[in-house]
């Protein structure tokens, strides 16, 4: 039977217990809203530990004044029953104040990674991630913690603060799952017109694109960006941006010789969406 | 036999094994040059756990760049000595490419407390402390440490980001302990010279005197910090600061209707020395 525990007490007693008997704890965090791409990781975590903890909470840390925290899809009676189905064993699903109680003053940042690409549009907002990740970790102690590459900045970002701060944490990074027409899967995607739904194809599309030329020979990363922005533009989509970088440090890569990944931002309508592919 | 280990990888091992085998790890993390402080602390950390870690690291993320990190006193020898006479099982001696290599880019960060009293002084100081202290805590894997409270500050701090981060790891602090004539113990006293030597005495004798006031019922805080004031300053001493403060917040206290602790920093000729006494 899964089991949902709200208490940081509660949650780090039980996992603490789970550890001391031999157990593997396998996390999945998640903001809820659930879609393949969340089932895609709860299903490789059910692989990678005993314990199969999900983590629920719309971490307001991570949203700018300006940004969607209140509208945030949120249906927690369907969330919790696709994570049982999907073998989940815990929700850990805390409240705000449990997760940032009044005195709160600490913050985990990840310098330079934290302050381009989505970083530039949306300040602050890794430094949210980073530090309600720590949390999590500290909390839920898993031994193995899963996380999507549609966010592929967060998971560089997250696997530098892993590093840095000697976590004890195995991260993995799961591919991208998409819709039969190739849009990525993201709980935003609920926030769509028709219109604009239809139009937010481009975005996969020009990336594909992008990686057809790679595959025939295109090298210059100029080239590569211009034939996604063609596409997105043409769709009628606002480009945030369109950049080759560098797998680690997210460095723009001028000379594709090894892996890079062509990462992208664009809007449809008011609704921000992200997307990117490995160029191998 | 003590045991000295040099890099992440083999103390996180070593540890995660420990606690595997149902062992308890105190830890108590210094920069070297024991004395009688440290030692005080190694004996807590005794009494507290089944195995005592002591880290010996001088930390270059919590020096200034105008700081004494280079000249920063080192005697590894004698603290192996001590440490292995206090009953030290594992002393965790990393270098700094050990602790920070090349891409390092993550801090942990507590806002407000780390930018008033010594962290005015001391820009970035805490920061360093924090980042250091989350990493010894990762690779050493502790139930509980131990720190002083000559660094009153930077123990406040340090509670604050355990409780923010729900990181699972009981802090301890312990009393100063102080040389016959009243001087804190500091790893810094072996700078001054025989003359600031003499003068420094000033230092906790005006705390003192602010305590008797204290007993004798003075709830002025302006008045207590006269008294600590006019010592440091009668004695040659340049003052820093001199606050009344929460024991939490660290915010000046006017009136004193619970517990609060008056704290200094002086400088005796170049050398920064600090100290405090709770008022209760």
């Amino acid at each position: 039977m899964m089991k949902v525990i709200k208490t940081v007490h509660e949650m780090q007693a039980f996992s603490h217990a789970q550890r001391t008997g031999g157990k593997r704890i396998a996390l999945v965090p998640t903001m809820g809203y659930l879609h393949d791409g969340h089932i895609s990781l709860l299903n490789e975590a059910k692989k990678q530990g005993d314990l199969l903890v999900m983590s629920l909470f719309v971490n307001p840390m991570q949203f700018g004044p300006k940004e969607d925290l209140a509208k945030y899809p949120r249906d927690f009676a369907r969330d919790t029953m696709i994570a049982e189905r999907a073998g989940t064993d815990i929700i850990f699903y805390p409240d705000a104040q449990e997760m940032y109680p009044g005195p709160f003053k600490t913050t985990v940042y990840v310098s330079d990674l934290s302050d381009i690409l989505c970083g530039k549009t949306r300040p602050g907002h890794f430094q949210g991630v980073t530090t309600v990740v720590a949390k999590l970790f500290n909390v839920i102690l898993p031994h193995t913690a899963i996380f999507g590459e549609k966010d592929f900045q967060q998971l560089v970002i997250l696997r530098r603060m892993v590093k840095d701060l000697n976590v004890p944490v195995e991260i993995i990074g799961m591919p991208i799952i998409r819709e039969p027409d190739g849009l990525a899967m993201s709980s935003r995607n609920t926030y769509l017109s028709v219109d604009d739904r239809h139009r937010a194809i481009s975005i996969s599309k020009g990336l594909s694109n992008a990686l057809d030329a790679f595959h025939k020979g295109v090298r210059d990363d100029k080239k590569l960006r211009e034939i996604v922005r063609n596409d997105i533009q043409s769709a009628g989509l606002r480009e945030d941006y369109v950049e080759v970088v560098d797998e680690t440090t997210l460095q723009p890569v001028h000379e594709l010789s090894h892996t890079a990944r062509i990462v992208t931002a664009a809007y449809a309508g008011n609704v921000r969406l992200i997307d990117n592919m490995a160029l191998k």
